[in-house]
């Protein structure tokens, strides 16, 4: 990261830009109140810190260790002098504030009738977001795929769907990318783009996502790290889309014998990642159970370790979905979701503030 | 399981329990209200379920599927004929019950002054049990290994400083028993028994802890299943003795690089166990972590998830504690987790009971 | 799977054929000696299998359990009518004969002299295939992603340096494809499409490659069990494509403290393959170790234990190669790997035909 | 570590030993034919290097940085000046030297005349040592645990057999012990006394059993990394019992679906252990896979990778065995598994010894 010294000129800049781009390296130019920080992008090793350290209106040229670097605290902390996290704004809805944000809607969407009928009821449950699956990644080629999976007529009908649902109940809306040839059809219609599990080391995917300057949910992979899971989102904000909502769902099970649940959640992971960068993290307790009678108890807890929402698949009639039947829940337990969740957080966050940790 | 008619006699039970010890098992008598149920313990396939189902005063000879069956919900249902969880109770302490309870003490006991200092510490913060370390189990034998490793003479004069503490500040006391040959010498000081979580399965301890007849708290491996877990606390039930307090703190860590924390706590665990058994459990978040500045998040997290307390390293001043230094939290923590956690306990509570999840 | 009588003509083959396409799935045609086999592909719950059974010149319509059926040994033996492992051939190599096959190569091509001499010195040490790396996943964005990440010409001089270094030697060629939009260009130049461990998942991906008809090297992500392994090569199958080289190079370290290697290999999963499906499977050792003094041994196992080969990193001077630098091995050493496993495979196999296993 | 300089004298030496002993250590001395070395046991924390540096004779005092010292190769190499590994004998077989030792016997002594018949043909097999276990380790207390379970006389009757067995047949004993009470009963009757992969953390007993003096078995816990591994296995030797042999087993499996084994054997441990430590390393592949069909690729890859031997489960008719069944293999597979093992570790060792690596 190349500190430029408080009366740095945009000339000076502009010439450590272009030295860093001589090198073949991007730069990620952060302007802050008080000084210029320039991020570098790409391989660091084709290029001499102790050379740039000693470009004109250059303070310092400091390595940061980690392999995430552009999200890390220590580079938000560099650039606004103080420790701030991130608000991922989606029209007035704000991730990563003091309220709990809540993303609902079906595993898949199946028809107009359904994602309208479900939009209308997790609005009225509370719900923010409105999510629905149209390019469904699947274990197994012998499954339902999604509505996407038909051709491209479809996947646009079901893509209007989602959006003229989402505008008719005031909600934002999201739906996952699959593959990279989906990128331009699905940011037409949605809010966020969502990469799921499956995609997370998927970096080609990530890169063209994020070029698209709308806001990403980045769900962990289930057999990744926390420092694998910040590496692979930097892809993201390496191409000044810092516009990240990370979303832990569960990792793979250890041990032998039955293992009750389909993933194990890794609770803790939202502290962690927020010690460890600015960017908001959320929660999806649907598919890290993978049966609905554990949905209430994950969900408090995900708030009370600190998560800022939840994202939880909702059906009317949880039994007829096509995808996900047995970790689907109704509306109504969603409001009691809601109703609980949002007291927890304004009580961990209020004792919270109140407690200085070493 | 037997299930003996209504008016079934002594007779008739003592005729019943003589043909189960005459094919070398075992049994588990439970005189219900309305009915009594006899507990097969043993090697199963040694006996046939037919014949002791025509036995006079025998309703049903039921087999149950899971590896453990006498803390199994399913037993407990026949017995009392109702869905009840069991409260451990240790002097006037109630685990179990709608009360988040709370152990703290020491990693390791080092001194007197050392555990009655804490102890009055941990019970103006709000603690109702107090622990300490004498016999520590480490992963190398190059390390600190408590008073105990350092003769019979040091073991018995740390123990009664525990004993001595807990009664002058009015907490039952709580310590680690490693092995075998310790159980008769920990038995004669303290109020509950700890297994550890490198010891789950070590079937023979447990047997023989539980013949004390004293509550053990029994902590899950970091390599088990939750299927396991349980089924090594069968050993203890076994036993005739139900007192079992569950533990969950953590299992390995999956993934690539840095974990960040020592273990992955698997708070999913916790209602997952409830559905499953009767038995209490609580969760100790500070060998999960490795780190103090987790543990508050992790306790909130936990209690959430309906955990029925917590266990809790606690030290005046961690930083010259020889075990564990890293992980330990002050008083004045302690006294805020608490706090919170009651709030969380009871806002979770009286939500959950008006939910109805499928 | 549809199992068609002897007799059956082709008009009652393409009555069934339209039949499943009426339903929105796909067939699989498979002639045999004796019978034609069809399977299906895509979403099985929306046809009945008991229609299908009905219809005329049908033996039998059969479900597979599996996730993966065009891959079973289920499905090869109800059209063979026997137990036969497919050989994959490339060029005159066969890959999953009774010769051991080896590939190697820089982990990345580095510039037209480093792909020449590497390519001359492996011939010599008697590999059969030459790989190299041009568009190169990483963890960090940080590192050096391969030439391919310096623009399309730059990519394409390197994809021609490959194949020219493989006709000056006479070896096929192969190279991993890291995103869908490189499949096309990739597929012009080499012999093998190589899909990652971390895109294994990358069903859009899978798909799209198989659809070039070239044989793919599919390696197991390393956080996915064997059966997640099978259902996603399936995706592959499922383009009609069967000629599939699995690959195994280790999975997540489980456990506390260093791991010594990066990932562990999961050598008994091969058997298991061979057991469940006719394809071929290979180990690539230098992934799974990340540390060059290992590779003997680990090679040397994985052909005793039954692979069909083996793809392993060498440059001439390891310690100058911009990414793996610790795991490649010299020319000379893979020469003595190859002449031992040679006599390992020739050993193994003449016993393992003695042998008659339960 | 203390370096003795080469005059050093005893008197030096005994002081040295007894400044270690005044701080509460314990002091492991091995007199090689250059220098003399005295390795610390024990709190390290409790002593000054700079200290013991100063003693008269005290050439070097030097800290090694792993868990595991006594046992590490950079502590015999002090000690020998060479790189050697250790042959642990018992009676004329010889563990860790040029041919592989083959363990072999029923997972359970049922009857005199099952150990007996299956002694002698594991012997006319051409394994070395025989096995049985008598106490056994279940997951549930409900199943079948060993003829030890019985009682004290029932314990002895097994025992005997196995001796006698063991004495008619030629081949050397060994049986698990799984508890602290059973060492001291076990330790008349065998050659070896084993530890299983259950109690691998059990300190207390793993103390108990090396002060018997004999040699010990010592497998790998299913959740632990090596370096868990090693550090354990440095309480047998620092009892002064440096008879250890290593038994890999397999670890926790990772990842959803079905894993089609029991545990992951994890082979390249082997090699990763005898580059850490001087103590030969066998594997045992019968419980790692959990089916017979799996244990002669499992054993063919184990040797080539290194392995100093197998331990097999083995039994005149599987099917009607009351633990294990589905894991056992046949006398004559045993026989065809040795034949080609040693084969291939003659193959593999005459390579290996061509070989420089890195």
């Amino acid at each position: 990261m190349i500190i430029m010294e408080k009366g740095a000129t945009s000339e000076q800049i502009k010439h450590v830009v272009s030295e860093i781009k001589k090198h073949g390296l991007r730069a990620d130019i952060s302007r802050g109140e008080f000084r210029t920080i320039i991020g570098l992008i790409g391989d660091e090793s084709r290029i001499s810190f102790t050379h740039l350290a000693a470009l004109p209106g250059v303070k310092e040229a400091r390595m940061i260790e980690t392999p995430y670097k552009l999200i890390s605290r220590e580079y938000s902390e560099l650039f606004e002098g103080k420790d701030e996290s991130r608000i991922v704004e989606v029209g007035d809805i704000r991730i990563g504030g003091d309220e709990p944000v809540f993303i609902a809607g079906p595993c898949a969407i199946e028809s107009k009738a359904q994602i309208f009928r479900i939009a209308e009821e997790v609005k009225k449950a509370g719900a923010h977001i409105l999510r629905g699956g149209i390019f469904k990644p699947r274990s197994s080629v012998h499954s339902f795929q999604g509505l996407g999976a038909l051709g491209d007529e479809e996947a646009r009908e079901a893509l209007s769907w989602l959006r003229d649902a989402g505008q008719k109940f005031g909600m934002p809306v999201m739906t996952e990318v699959r593959g990279e040839s989906q990128v331009d059809l699905i940011a037409e219609y949605v809010d966020i783009l969502q990469v799921g599990a499956r995609n997370m080391y998927h970096q080609d995917m990530l890169s063209s996502i994020a070029r698209k300057g709308k806001p990403v949910l980045f769900k962990r992979h289930f057999g990744a790290s926390v420092e694998e899971f910040l590496s692979f989102s930097e892809y993201i904000a390496a191409e000044g889309n810092k516009d990240i909502i990370l979303c832990e769902r569960g990792i793979v099970p250890v041990g032998k014998g039955n293992s009750y649940t389909r993933y194990t959640l890794d609770l803790v992971a939202v502290p962690v990642v927020q010690k460890e960068t600015y960017l908001p993290i959320i929660v999806d307790p649907s598919h890290a159970a993978g049966r609905r009678d554990l949905i209430f108890d994950m969900s408090c807890a995900a708030t009370a370790v600190g998560a800022s929402g939840l994202v939880i698949e909702v059906h009317y009639n949880p039994a007829e979905a096509l995808v996900d039947a047995q970790q689907m829940i109704t509306p109504d337990e969603l409001g009691r979701i809601i109703t609980t969740c949002k007291q927890i957080k304004k009580l961990v966050a209020s004792d919270k503030k109140k407690i200085a940790v070493a």
